[in-house]
Formats: C-alpha cells, sequence, structure tokens
C-alpha cells in the first residue's frame, strides 16, 4: 500500500469537511474499523467526525444500523441494498451529514461462483439520498480491505470537494 | 510501534475466543477504530467479533451506546464512568459474551491540568459487571493510541485465557 497517498487523501477529506462544516459518519463491516482508524489517524479529525459502526456480523447490522433482516436474507450481506442501508442508517442515527458505508469478501474465504473474494460495495449517503458503486478486487485480504478504503474515502472526497454536502452544523 | 508482537496478541485473542465461544464487541473514542481493524486483521475474525461502535462524538456515546448525558456533563468524556458505560453499553447492544471499551487524549490537543493527553481508561464488561483500568500514556498521537489498542487487547487476553467468560452461543 501506499500509505502516504492513503494519509493525504484523508487530509484532503478533513480540510473539505472542516472547511465546509460537513460532519461524517461510517458503516464498517469489511474493512473493520480500517477507514475510521485512518480518519482518526489525523488530528483535529473530532471537529467533523462524528464516529460510526463497525458491524461485522449481520446482528450489529440489524441492531445498531437498521438494515433490514428482510434484505440480509434476499440479497446477501454483500450486496448494493444492504450497503446502502448500512450509509443510510448510520447516517441517521448519527446525525451526520453524510455517510460513507462498505460492505465486501475481503477473503481468503467467504467466497462463491456469484459472490467471489474482492466483490465490494461501498456506499455514499446524505439527506438527499444515496448511492452505491460496485468493486471487484484481486489482492490479499490486506489489499482488498485497504483498496476499499481508498475507494471509499475517494468517493467520500468527490462529494465533499463537490460542495453537495452542505452542512447543517 | 511493535507490530508483530500486537498481531500475535491478536491471535491469541482469537485462538482463545474461538475455542471458548466467546464473542466481542468493542467500543472505541481515542482508538477511533484501531481495535477493531487489528482484531479484523486476522482472518477468522468473523468466527468471535461481532463488531464495534466508534463514539469519537459524544453524541455517538449517548445515541448508540446509551452512555447517559448527565455522566458526560458531570465526569466529562474520558472518565472511569464513561468507559464502564460504553462497555455494558456496546455488549448489551451487540449481544456478546464480553465487550471492551476505551476513551482517552490521544494529544496532541485536548489535554489539561487535571486530564493531561495520555489519560485513558480501558474498561471490560461482561455479564457480571464491568472492571476499568487507568493509564497515563507519555508517547505521541500515534504512540498514545496504540499503547491503548495494546491495553485493550491485553485486557481481553487476560480475560478469555482466565476462562472467567462463557460463551453462550
Amino acid at each position: 500500500m501506499d500509505s502516504d497517498s492513503l494519509v493525504r487523501l484523508v487530509e484532503q477529506v478533513q480540510e473539505h469537511c472542516l472547511a465546509g462544516c460537513v460532519t461524517v459518519a461510517t458503516a464498517e463491516s469489511c474493512t473493520g474499523g480500517m477507514i475510521a482508524k485512518l480518519i482518526t489517524d489525523v488530528p483535529g479529525s473530532s471537529g467533523y467526525f462524528r464516529g460510526g459502526v463497525v458491524s461485522y456480523s449481520n446482528e450489529v447490522k440489524t441492531g445498531l444500523l437498521g438494515v433490514p433482516d428482510e434484505q440480509l436474507q434476499a440479497h446477501g450481506a454483500v450486496s448494493a441494498q444492504v450497503a446502502r442501508s448500512m450509509a443510510v442508517g448510520v447516517l441517521h442515527r448519527t446525525g451526520a451529514d453524510l455517510a460513507i458505508a462498505v460492505t465486501g469478501i475481503s477473503g481468503p474465504g467467504g467466497g462463491s461462483a456469484a459472490k467471489p473474494v474482492g466483490l465490494t460495495y461501498v456506499a455514499v449517503a446524505d439527506t438527499d439520498g444515496a448511492e452505491v458503486r460496485r468493486y471487484v478486487w484481486s489482492g490479499d485480504r490486506s489489499g482488498n480491505r485497504e483498496a476499499t478504503a481508498r475507494a471509499a474515502l475517494e468517493l467520500l472526497l468527490e462529494r465533499v470537494s463537490s460542495g453537495v454536502a452542505s452542512g447543517r452544523r
């Protein structure tokens, strides 16, 4: 991983969020807290980062994020629908302006023909709605998790730098 | 940081939790997701790790963990009382057998004469109750966060290796 470029990415997110008074929350499955950790590595992150949920199990997705159990049964935890529900859930439950959510199969286990290792959904939500992007990474567990974190932070930066998200503070 | 020893520590936690059918949840303030990230770095962690909450703001401590607002007002976010409430809150809200929680002042800002940079509380909770330990680290932001993560994982290992925590699955 080029960790310097990830740090720079997080610093850019922070600059835009602080300048625009935009607060952020995260909901992470496959990255397991890595995105929140990267965000809070940077001093001053408490100025815009509310916090989030690491929803590693389905019980946490339903209990703490409000993902409908029927959705998990119908589409599986790694699906566009669940990624969207995670983002919307953490947005509402933290009161943040903008939320990102990730769900994927980092490997080495857990893959199937229909849902291979590396399949990942990244969602971003604000009060106007949500957007989901689909990726299939080809790295190992560590590489796939880092690629997911980077994609989520890039999507977050895209949103805050475009001025679409406006702070309510 | 001696990251190899941290990885070994997490692997030992996982071995004991899987062997004893003990599920775990985390509530993190100052470490901002680092503990969950370290736990989920290891393949197979989904066998015992339920997930957790990154409660970087007070709103998330009250809203997602049920920390009483009066407690935050009376003792501050970095206090033994709040650490205990965070651990108990995430235990109940995830249904895990064992929960760890951390709250501290990583720096460089946020310190005071009464609560200096480095002051940290680590709590562990199961259905029988909770225990809180106090530390004052003397490192920089990164060093203090890593020391907190290590202390929390050591406390977790102490609990699961002693057999005090018993799985309910």
